[in-house]
């Protein structure tokens, strides 16, 4: 896909169709504009997202498409009315490089909620009218609105996944007010989202309990993640015992399941998220209305509370576990990935294996 | 069903079996104890509680079933502890009548999420075995806490609806912060529940929408409620239109319908709260989840904010549209119930009927 045009100055990995599959391809980024950082990509996390929208899951890729929107790298170039970033500094961008900046969200800077619509790291229309492409490329470019601090000290590999599955939990747990220690969290799965989730809620001094399908996350749920609690949810007679029990719940799988039986684990009042992206929420509304339970949907973060993220993290000593990988495993990588063959999140390693 | 027992010192009417047809029944109620408040009924809303478990639609019905919790009368006897009511005070009692007291819960006057459970004002088991039997009866004894003032300028009849119709939608109207000005309401469904919320949101300034299935309450919801506008909805066009429009819904159906028409009118962040008695709730998550939008279940309300809305009531001239019936007319105003026809709630004039 790629050709020797001399605007072309940044080689990414694409998908050319919705076989998903990703080749090398070069392409062309604006020059940085007086309010934009542009950053020598060092790594890039692979979300789900970075699954699905190659293979056209949602039936509007605009191809070639440029996976990626867990970002790191060093900053090479800065405009003049930048303020924060200078070349050489550790940043990282996430799912979102431009909103309105205007709307009440905005001014909050709560730009996931934009109420006149967020741009997409990649697959989406900027402001000049191109398709915006992702981190798995050399470099980006971003308005410094949407940069991150990392902090030096901060492994800039584990860093990666803070800014896609880190802000995802992080977010609802502050906004509802998970951070009170002693409350206690069911996290419903157990892979990118739910691991960060996991050690989000330890930091806060919660208790938790993990679900899942799959016995052999136990040992990592309470021994590499520090869990209190490891429920394989097919077990009606542990699920039982545990009705009524949590204040909150945390659904991060991203398959169609049951929600009664997680619901009636809540107790009264309880509070369970989504942040994964099954299909469909379909649940009995007596023991809902009676226990006077909330379910809420949550997708990212906005920038304020990104930047708060990433910090905590540091000063928590929190990382997320990944397994580093070059570009050229990147198409296994997806495949296990749908295979939910991972132990928690795939990073690129861009800068030594995309030259 | 009666008899001349001594002890039977008060006239009910119950229903014998699933049927839900309803008779005269003489049963006993107890001696006013310390903390209890005694109350000639002079009034009883009815609620669609009242019809659905005279008809064992829950399978737990205790025959006979006496029904009944929009209670309000004339105070006739206090026990010694009692404070704040004395013989001849206007009185309410609402759709239950104990908990357990000492729950967080409860300690914030939030027994409606009681944790040990609340008792219900019929058809439960109280502390002392016996199953409570409603307001369809000449009077009721119950404990102070659980006894609500009733201002004297405010219509005995009128308050009735308010012990349950009224708080179960100003409840989560306040807990939520729907008394916003200026804010969007839709209203989902125009009966009992619904047309306190219209009036409730008119007094708060907030901006009605009446969504119904029937355009014969267009007229009442504009003209008489004063709601800002009616949609049918059935009308693809008009609820296309009102994509993103509103702050709040709140769903006062009892039957089951699609959601994804009604949460696609939420704006982002928007919530949706549930106070009718559906059965199951079905939506598709990508437009909820990328919306961040909310849906919780509601029931009742604790005594603390029952007493507020009373008085709320009263200060703003808040009062439901009744059909005043006698007794003997009982059983075909829950045939009309279940037929929807209503505006907007029966009240029995108990004191004037039931002798």
């Amino acid at each position: 896909m790629s050709s020797e045009n001399v605007t072309e100055n940044c080689l990414g990995w694409a998908a050319g169709d919705p076989s998903g599959v990703l080749s090398p391809y070069k392409f062309s980024r604006r020059a940085p504009g007086s309010d934009d950082v542009s950053l020598t990509i060092t790594h890039c996390g692979i979300c789900h997202a970075d699954v699905l929208w190659p293979r056209n899951q949602f039936g509007d890729s605009n191809y070639p498409l440029v996976p990626g929107h867990e970002i790191v790298g060093i900053v090479k170039e800065v405009g003049s009315n930048v303020k924060g970033f200078k070349v050489g500094d550790h940043v990282g961008v996430g799912p979102y490089i431009n909103s309105c900046k205007h709307c009440k969200f905005c001014d909050d800077r709560q730009e996931n909620c934009c109420e006149n619509g967020f741009v997409l790291t990649f697959n989406a229309i900027d402001e000049d009218g191109t398709i915006t492409k992702g981190g798995f490329s050399t470099f980006i470019v971003v308005h410094q609105r949407f940069c991150f601090r990392i902090p030096d000290n901060y492994p800039l590999a584990a860093a990666a996944p803070l800014l896609c599955a880190g802000i995802t939990c992080y977010s609802p747990m502050m906004r509802y007010k998970m951070n009170q220690p002693g409350k206690s969290l069911g996290v419903i799965g157990l892979g990118g989202l739910g691991h960060m989730a996991v050690k989000f809620g330890k930091a806060f001094g919660l208790n938790i309990t993990v679900f899942s399908t799959s016995v052999s996350k136990k040992d990592d749920a309470l021994n590499l993640l520090g869990a209190d609690k490891f429920v394989i949810s097919s077990d009606l007679q542990q699920m039982t015992a545990l009705a009524n029990s949590y204040d909150f719940m945390i659904d991060t799988t991203s398959g169609d399941h049951p929600f009664d039986p997680y619901l009636s684990l809540l107790k009264i009042t309880g509070l369970y998220v989504l942040v994964g992206a099954m299909e469909e929420v379909r649940f009995n509304t007596l023991n809902f209305i009676m226990g006077m339970k909330t379910i809420t949907g949550s997708v990212m973060g906005g920038t304020k509370e990104t930047q708060e993220m990433i910090d905590f993290c540091a000063a928590n000593g929190i990382y997320p576990e990944i397994e580093i990988i070059p570009i050229q495993y990147v198409n296994e990588a997806l495949e296990r990935m749908e295979n939910k063959d991972v132990k928690y999140r795939f990073v690129i390693d861009i800068a030594n294996s995309m030259k």
